[in-house]
């Protein structure tokens, strides 16, 4: 079964945001079993939306369309769907009661163009936008699923999830499809290439593999299709755990969803431990996404964003000496930073991190990129040192989730060791 | 002049990665003064490319593809582009040269199938890539330009700043596109409408303007075309200003590519100014959005993520009565940390974060998405509440993004009082 996507708005076209519908819209129809046969993004204009449209009805099965449904003069792909599937406006009650709420909630009028917001075309099945103004539409034509949903992302997401889905499942039959991400980190795409050489080799047919990186973390994909979803999902396991054998479990955080954030939130959880931070050249970030996760706060203590010298010393008691001598980006220094956060914010474990971030900052001796990185357990402190790139941007995340994965497998040896 | 983009690759279709690269060209054409027609996405397929590229040159002036340049099998644009453009493939000795050093410096083997990367059609213009192994490549058909990238960003951008961009504007005569985009917090959208509606329905023909929202912000994109540059320049200021004056200066925080953080920075660094944090709800994004500018650590001094009531006292010295009487999320806890800060850490101004990110912990009274934010200046400290929605991640980008222009505001009016 064959899928397009067309995204509309002028604001795609001239670069002004990512198109992350169309990325959510082909993993979404990915997972369920379709191939993705094109995305295509055009303006708010008639004559591209049915050029796109009678490509698509053509060449695929289903298509998707986002954007274009708000109220203004400039959105006009609810008119053009209506004279391409040749209907009338009637009014959707239920569209109309939750529009007339939205602005009741907000204390604000409803003006005559919010209502025609609630009118559709009588030729399509409207789907209820429970947490906005526009409704979705679905058309049906020579066996085909012509659907259009709002382009807010939050509203396509719900919308494709409670009402265009079901529809879908009902209407295809479709191939299983199933997808394993293993989520590694700390080895380089060509380690990991070496390790899996002879296995990629040898790999069925049903089975692909693909290598995903992205800044700091490398993603690897095992996807199968077939029938038999017991059988499917017995395979994918067996190769997924070869997989994580071949790399190490230290190299592997999760799968799917996972997060490092996540993973080591579960992990404190279950122990009981608490968590500190001390970052210098992270600035944040790691506490950032420490608490990015629901709920951190039950593991989460608190963090010193150390970004001078004198903070160093004064919150995290780090030796003037130490700092002097060695320098703040020195194995001496990250490690006094950890033991001082698990110390004065009292917490079983820490982590720290002192680097040049750059773009300026480095010597020939610390080049822009070094950056060390501390984890005080309550046994002991390691750290280790490590040479990133010139990219601002990319050292801080690298470091950041660097320090996670060391953070986590610190966290479970100390765990293995105490059971 | 019309421009489409077509990129290329299974992982867009699949929904792996986001289309960046499309982002990127579409606004890079745009302002170079293209309407960009479409931007199509398609898997490495002969036949989808072949259809894609026969529509584009039907249709539009200049086409750019990205992506199917790499060395493995998968990779099928420069065989399809080859036999589209009917030519026969000779080395091109310059990009053999940087293939064989891309390889000696990392101490790497070249094989065969790297070697072949310099191979490029007789029927086209090879496009140096100076970091990495594919060489982009122009090829001319009717007056058209049609160009193939590398896919992987930092490539494809290097190739197109440098290799296309001047050939481009020596070839086509283009209008000339201006634009400003200006950026706005702690209006919302229908806020913004209201007070520009009678500007909106007196905006000359010539003139677009566009809002954009983003979590905490909104920027308004007001764009103009024609031949006389110095005449668009004017008139585009003179209209910027205009909005500007009606949405107010403490709700305008710059221009185009400026940022919250890099806007606070400038501001401080002039007037030599030291800045501290502390975060309960933000949980360190403050911090990192302020250290994500290069240099910040002129004037940022550091922070303290109080995400427990523990480090509230012991590291901001925020008494426990208040913090029993009142609540951690109260207008006293939220000032004395901010005090805290800016006494402990020495610095002129500090920014204090306190609220119920969600998506537990709200009460009747407070709900989630409560939120208090304090500013302490040299001679002042002023906090005020706020209610954000119920999503965690958008109530802590909004948070972040709030209390950076509350500490604006405070910084630019203690500076115009202190003069």
């Amino acid at each position: 079964m064959k899928a397009d996507i067309i995204t509309i708005g002028d604001e795609i076209l001239i670069g002004q945001i990512i198109d992350s519908n169309s990325t959510f819209l082909a993993a979404q129809l990915t997972q369920l079993g379709f191939f993705v046969r094109r995305t295509v993004s055009i303006g708010d204009d008639a004559d591209s939306i049915i050029t796109a449209l009678n490509d698509s009805v053509q060449n695929s099965d289903l298509i998707v369309l986002t954007g274009g449904l708000g109220p203004t003069n400039d959105d006009i792909t609810k008119d053009t769907l209506t004279r391409f599937f040749h209907g009338n406006y009637i009014l959707h009650e239920a569209s109309l009661n939750i529009i007339s709420q939205f602005f009741a909630i907000r204390g604000r009028e409803m003006t005559e163009r919010n209502r025609r917001q609630a009118e559709v075309p009588d030729t399509c099945e409207p789907l209820l936008n429970r947490i906005g103004t526009a409704p979705g539409m679905l058309f049906r034509k020579e066996n085909k699923i012509i659907v259009s949903l709002p382009g807010v992302p939050f509203e396509m997401k719900a919308l494709f999830e409670n009402e265009v889905k079901p529809r879908i499942l009902q209407h295809y039959t479709l191939l299983v499809h199933l997808q394993k991400t293993i989520l590694t980190i700390g080895l380089s795409e060509s380690d990991i290439a070496d390790r899996l050489d002879q296995f990629e080799n040898e790999l069925d047919k049903e089975l692909k593999l693909a290598y995903l990186p992205s800044p700091g973390l490398l993603r690897l994909r095992l996807s199968i299709s077939g029938d038999n979803k017991d059988h499917l999902n017995k395979k994918l396991n067996e190769k997924s755990n070869k997989i994580v054998a071949m790399l190490g479990g230290q190299n592997v955080f999760g799968y799917d969803d996972d997060s490092l954030p996540k993973v080591i939130g579960e992990i404190l959880r279950k122990y009981s431990y608490q968590l500190s931070v001390a970052e210098s050249c992270t600035g944040g970030s790691i506490a950032h996404l420490i608490t990015s996760a629901p709920g951190a706060s039950v593991y989460f203590r608190g963090g010193i964003v150390a970004y001078s010298n004198e903070i160093k010393q004064s919150m995290l008691r780090v030796d003037q000496n130490t700092l002097e001598k060695f320098g703040a980006v020195s194995c001496e220094v990250v490690e006094q930073m950890a033991l001082g956060a698990r110390k004065f914010m009292n917490t079983d474990f820490s982590l720290a991190t002192s680097g040049i971030a750059g773009p300026n900052g480095g010597s020939s001796e610390k080049p822009v990129g070094t950056t060390w990185i501390a984890v005080a357990a309550p046994d002991k402190v390691i750290s280790r040192r490590f040479l990133f790139g010139d990219n601002r941007e990319r050292n801080i995340i690298r470091t950041s989730l660097t320090a996670l994965n060391m953070l986590r497998n610190v966290t479970l040896k100390y765990i293995k060791n105490s059971i």
